[in-house]
């Protein structure tokens, strides 16, 4: 994987770039188009590539589950099983693991966990995950991290942190051992908490393992939007500037573009897909839930400026009716136009990095949020 | 709406013709993809011309209750609404009404029956049901019919095709006093249950009365398949030869190529569309189900002679596993391949009639259905 920082406001932090893998080029900053189960649900690959999606996320923790990371290698790696002619990038499953409270147990070896599926019982190392990565074949593999909950005190926390950093230890050494390298890259994952103590620590010490690329995870987990922002700022502040930075699991339009500015490169969530499926919709005069009776006469399109194909064919109207009638159609309408929407936002962002007026863009942007009321 | 027969199979009696409407054209024989709530499951309009869909078939009282017909209208009709760019159809609603069989009750005058969403008790007439159809605006309505269940005694076929008939002169009449043609065209529909007489003296009274076009109608209900084929031969021979003829709710590869040999010129079925999301696939080489663990890590394609979407980009592998996990991609992936299918069959079997090898274009076909076993 290679990386390079084309232009960097010098106002605010934000980074234009390139991220070159063997499966193809994307440009940061990049929104990844999360498609947990090796598919970005309702909607078919042709379609991403149409809406604008470069980089496509999947889960290792539920492709290990099902179908398993064997039939995944032999069908050649997640990009040719999923028929993506692109980049992608798998977690660790970290995330979803520790979400399990009641499902798992952590021991300085790795974690023990029940399947959400059929409660068989797992256990994963850093190195498993690591080998079952190496297996999947995304561009991208993750390290096996402890996902804090919110909120947790410092001495927890920072226990907490010291395990991540020494599986990340282990990941890496795992890494080289298998040779997965260059084919595919590694991410260590900051974490700490809301400690800013912590998060230097962390980086520090994932800068010293060295990693291709660096995370910013538990953020977004319950904390105040101010935490996240300084959390982020302090990880970015001290990240090295020739790797990228991935901020996970973030968010909101309005949490992307001002993370953007913290210097943040990536972003994944499920927000733009999951809102679709229940009928919520982003727009550029704010979010807009179609199943409102409201919109049961409304022949306009779901956003008059997006030119996806949704909002090129169909009224709100019609939207609701396939809403109401429970019909599968609705599913992927919606979850195309809202990832039309975020790559559209994204790609506009990216443009005014390279033409150095990011702060207006941005605040221009954020103004009219507030107005519409996409912050929830 | 014309009708023309461009030609017709000395040896068979199968024909090929053109049907245009208002909204476009449509080749004869035709299959009719549905899309009972104005929608085809999982298939946005764009992959149903890709497929090779030519005409899609809705379903009035699903309509009707739901958005209502009203909606509909002021949306510009059902085409619009939906954003279908050729002709539709609607059915009028009396076999989804008559298989309530709890919830609806039957007089001279019309139908009672109970909505299967809210419980809501609507009656609907001949006229109504014509005034509803006026306002979704299909190209092609149906009349009101009352679809016989199967078996009955001929005493009871015998009141319910004569009901049929009061029905369809009521239909004709107020379709006229309507003026809904000539932008729409309507449909009588032959009944008579298995009865060759009662058939017969159907046909008759439809043809008296007049219609741009006749239905067979109350077969596929559960008779043996020569009943079914000898019932559509008894009406395909009285009926005009410059009339369409449509066979409703058939059917299984086969039946619809044994009744395009008894002159049928139209068919309709939600074979292709419901199998599809099942995981039951039609192939060249027989039906599928690819839910099957026997296809876990088949990276073949669902058919290797099919160049549709699905085909050209995926396996069976990924198919069953989108199955298995249940995401919704399946049931898209799924329903295009088994829509191209049927449309690939029936553009084959066209051409098989213009070039005067229909009779042995079917043999082969029912040959090679026999060996893998499409039929059930």
């Amino acid at each position: 994987m290679e990386f390079e920082v084309l232009h960097t406001d010098k106002r605010s932090g934000a980074r234009a770039g390139i991220l070159k893998t063997p499966n193809g080029v994307a440009h940061t900053p990049v929104f990844m188009t999360v498609g947990t189960q090796g598919t970005v649900k309702a909607v078919p690959p042709r379609e991403l590539k149409e809406a604008g999606v470069e980089v496509v996320l999947s889960n290792m923790y539920h492709l290990y589950l099902r179908p398993g990371a064997d039939t995944v290698a032999r069908a050649g790696g997640l990009a040719r099983f999923m028929s993506w002619d692109g980049p992608t990038l798998t977690d660790s499953g970290g995330y979803q693991i520790f979400s399990m409270a009641d499902l798992r147990k952590i021991t300085p070896e790795g974690v023990t966990f029940k399947s959400h599926l059929d409660g068989s019982e797992h256990f994963l190392t850093p190195e498993k995950v690591m080998e079952l990565q190496g297996k999947i074949g995304a561009d991208i593999i993750m390290v096996l991290d402890e996902c804090a909950s919110y909120p947790i005190s410092f001495d927890k926390a920072r226990k907490s942190t010291d395990l991540t950093i020494e599986w990340a230890r282990r990941s890496r050494s795992e890494f080289e051992r298998l040779g997965l390298g260059p084919e595919q890259a590694v991410f260590g994952i900051v974490q700490g908490s809301t400690y800013e103590t912590l998060r230097k620590r962390c980086v520090e010490d994932l800068i010293r393992i060295g990693f291709d690329g660096y995370a910013i995870g538990g953020l977004s987990v319950g904390e105040p939007k101010s935490a996240m922002f300084e959390m982020v700022t302090v990880s970015t502040d001290m990240l090295p500037e020739d790797s990228p930075r991935y901020l996970m699991g973030v968010g909101f339009p309005e949490d992307i573009v001002e993370c953007v500015g913290r210097g943040v490169d990536m972003f994944d969530c499920v927000m733009p897909t999951r809102n679709a499926r229940n009928g919520s919709l982003f727009t550029s005069r704010g979010k807009i839930v179609v199943r409102n009776a409201m919109y049961a006469e409304d022949l306009s399109p779901v956003d008059s400026e997006c030119d996806c194909y949704t909002c090129r064919n169909f009224t709100r109207a019609y939207l609701r009716h396939l809403f109401n009638a429970g019909e599968l159609l609705a599913a992927n309408l919606a979850t195309l136009h809202n990832v039309t929407f975020y790559q559209k936002m994204i790609k506009e962002m990216r443009t005014a990095i390279m033409e150095d007026r990011f702060p207006e863009w941005r605040d221009s942007f954020l103004a009219r949020s507030q107005r519409t009321g996409h912050r929830e």
